[in-house]
């Protein structure tokens, strides 16, 4: 059966590294020359349960670049909300089976985007990820992740403005600080695990700074991360001392996200998490770098998770690194469709 | 004047039967080379005043793959509600007249596709398919039904993949079985109302298997397939019989409706309906028919209206019928773009 | 740096009237000619705060005609709400800064369409066109105003529907009367400035009739029409006399709009304006006229903004005022996107 063999996009922990460096050269490719005939003909099926604007349109317009083009749709807004549990009488909301909307969807498309963050009630039933991995399942075609509880493109993304910032393919070396920052809600880890994940996997030298014991990240992406370290060199290490993470740092990636032992019990965690506004990303933190480069993923919440100074700074690349999603997002589909 | 003579494609009924094999055959073509340039630089505008999933990616993508473009419109969401009644002071919600409307898309687009479902309150009034034939009357383009009190591209879809699974595109013979299923709302008849059409259409042996005569179909259709039976040859019957009816079929086809006489007063409809569980199209069922194809025209809720044994059976297609949405529905667009 | 010297359409009053004849000329060509690649390979954002039919649907058909792409984005629905003040703790409901959206927008398109309209509580705040002025700021790419406190867009659609109906792109000499009208609600003065500041830039002699000083435009939009009539001759008057302002026009061009003086205490002006329904315009308000001309920029309540015999007299331009959205906005995306 041919999809047997068929080739996802869910993690990168799932491609080797050769296949991740391939795809990031194919980024690099397409950032100097836009149009392409990868996609001709052909269509990806973006399927968003949460709202998207960076995500949305660098799909849609990579698949224009390459001739393809890609169908926005979002169930439970556009369409009726779906059903991923397998053999249960469909008599609440639900009025479709992930079984018939993958198979159908791969009966139309080459190619299907999935975003579908965390419900934020039980972390033990989120990070099943169980929507990616239904369609993943049920999907006849290349299932792409655009953020689930990780965030695979935006890892691509990282490392192309790194590379572009750093003038080499090779990170090695680097000190590597993804940093918890506050937010007035509890975010989704996925951008955090993906740093943690691909920044192991890159061979830095990677600290993990977070408040306290309670905002760690799931044992799995820690897992990775030692995984990682063993394989490609570097090391990781968790700390939550603000000075010396920052010190001597080249690279500060920031993220909030909720703490993961009160997850669903948000009340309880609020009055905790309010407490470390001071992690701020501030002109004085980045002044203990080495001249430290600056990213996030966005969208930004500007003097709350970084200040003025920080965001406007040339050592910032976050737009940069928003523009590498159209790039590297081209590269995964035409990877995928002509697999 | 150009208007008078326009083709819209608003039923099955409105076209001859070469005509509808003729959409069929090229349908079929359209199957085995998805690309195309009969819709080169022309555009379509889906007009959604309900949801859609399939209806949408399959038009949407249709219109590409033939080198158009389909812009998707949501009145009343994306756009303010529309008024179609005539002669009106128009001070309640509705910000334009369906006149203004169907004329300025029709300066725009080369075709109009409607999707615009029952209200649900008053059946004499939602059987008058008003917007869909406002929308034929005013605009100076071709005019599609995406699916209002009937779902004509439905009919066709399913049409071929019965010639398909068949392998012949002569139907005649095949017992046919259009049977109620439960669902916990009391849903449109659309599908119903075609699927009785199309199958008299095509000769068949047609039965309407529904629990009660509350839930015969409106008479417009059965004085639909009583004349196609007149004139295609095959029979047409209304059975309560379970047994009876599906013993010996060739074709099951379930959809599930709420009773006609209850239309509005749907507090009182529920009960009823809820007797009628048991309707579900499941194995016993299936294994009285003569080795049937069983089909449905998505969302199915599993396990409510089929079993999951029957919808994972190799005698289910109803995913192919999707499939053929695409199909059939570029067919359309193609005859209608180019009349 | 390139952004300096980049030119965005915001309003026609920053263009000269050569520019503006030449943007006129090319959608009279694309009106004849409808494909074209002056946008081949390259792509608009199209962002919308408030709700569109026409303005989405003549945008997205025009890129697509040109061989280009456009991608719609709802903020606030689709993504998240955007900050628009600068220096702020960004602790509200806002996720990310329009600094950010803009510049990244600006690494994935070539162009962006902005519709924001009033917020309807202070026009003070309003007035200063804070969104579309914002986008213009930071953006890399040209920014195109779809309607925010004026419509440029369809100032140069009006126009030309002028020049077809008089077969002439000379419009002087001919009275032209935009009036006010009743509409339930206090709509936008959009229309109303831009109608101003077009029909005198023309050199019409224009007269604005409304029922009281209190519906009189804001002074700027005023000071536009007086440093317009000094410029291209034509003359401006203001009148509350519906008899003398309709007796021989040439156009009569009918807008609603709030009061100014009442701006955001809209419970108090609704009295007010709920006396002038009779400013509805009707046949015997026509027949005053010199065989006048009617147009409105749609949508149109029937017989409450305009009756039913004067939209469905040959007279009407409305519907060819709302095609030539899309020939002079493709006009306007060719212009912009090959500075």
């Amino acid at each position: 059966m041919k999809q047997a063999s068929i080739r996802h996009f869910l993690n990168t922990q799932d491609w080797s590294r050769a296949e991740l460096d391939a795809l990031l050269a194919q980024a690099a490719a397409f950032k100097c020359d836009k149009p392409g005939d990868q996609l001709k003909g052909k269509s990806i099926a973006l399927v968003f349960f949460n709202p998207s604007l960076r995500t949305r349109t660098s799909f849609e317009l990579g698949a224009f670049q390459l001739g393809g083009h890609a169908v926005v749709l979002q169930p439970g807004k556009d369409a009726w909300p779906i059903e991923f549990d397998f053999g249960t009488v469909m008599d609440g909301e639900a009025e479709e089976h992930i079984a018939e909307v993958a198979k159908v969807l791969g009966r139309y498309v080459d190619l299907v985007g999935v975003r579908a963050f965390p419900k934020f009630v039980d972390w033990r039933h989120d990070r099943e990820d169980q929507v990616l991995k239904s369609f993943a399942k049920y999907s006849p075609v290349p299932v792409i992740n655009m953020e689930t509880i990780t965030h695979p493109c935006q890892e691509l993304a990282h490392v192309q403005a790194l590379q572009e910032h750093f003038g080499t393919t090779d990170l090695r070396g680097k000190k590597y600080v993804l940093t918890w920052t506050y937010h007035p809600k509890p975010l989704n880890t996925a951008v955090a695990n993906s740093a943690l994940t691909i920044a192991t996997r890159m061979g830095m030298d990677v600290t993990l700074l977070c408040p306290t014991p309670d905002f760690i990240l799931d044992e799995r992406y820690i897992g990775w991360a030692n995984a990682n370290v063993a394989e490609s060199g570097g090391s990781f290490a968790i700390s939550h001392d603000i000075e010396s993470a920052y010190t001597g740092a080249d690279v500060v990636y920031a993220k909030s996200w909720g703490a993961l032992p009160y997850f669903g019990n948000w009340a309880a965690e609020k009055p905790i998490r309010d407490r470390y506004r001071h992690f701020i990303v501030d002109e004085a933190k980045m002044a203990l770098t080495d001249n430290g480069v600056f990213s996030h993923c966005l969208p930004l919440r500007r003097n709350v998770k970084a200040t003025d100074a920080v965001m406007d700074s040339p050592n910032c690349i976050a737009i940069a690194e928003a523009e590498n999603r159209l790039h590297v997002q081209k590269a995964v589909m035409a990877a995928l469709a002509n697999q």
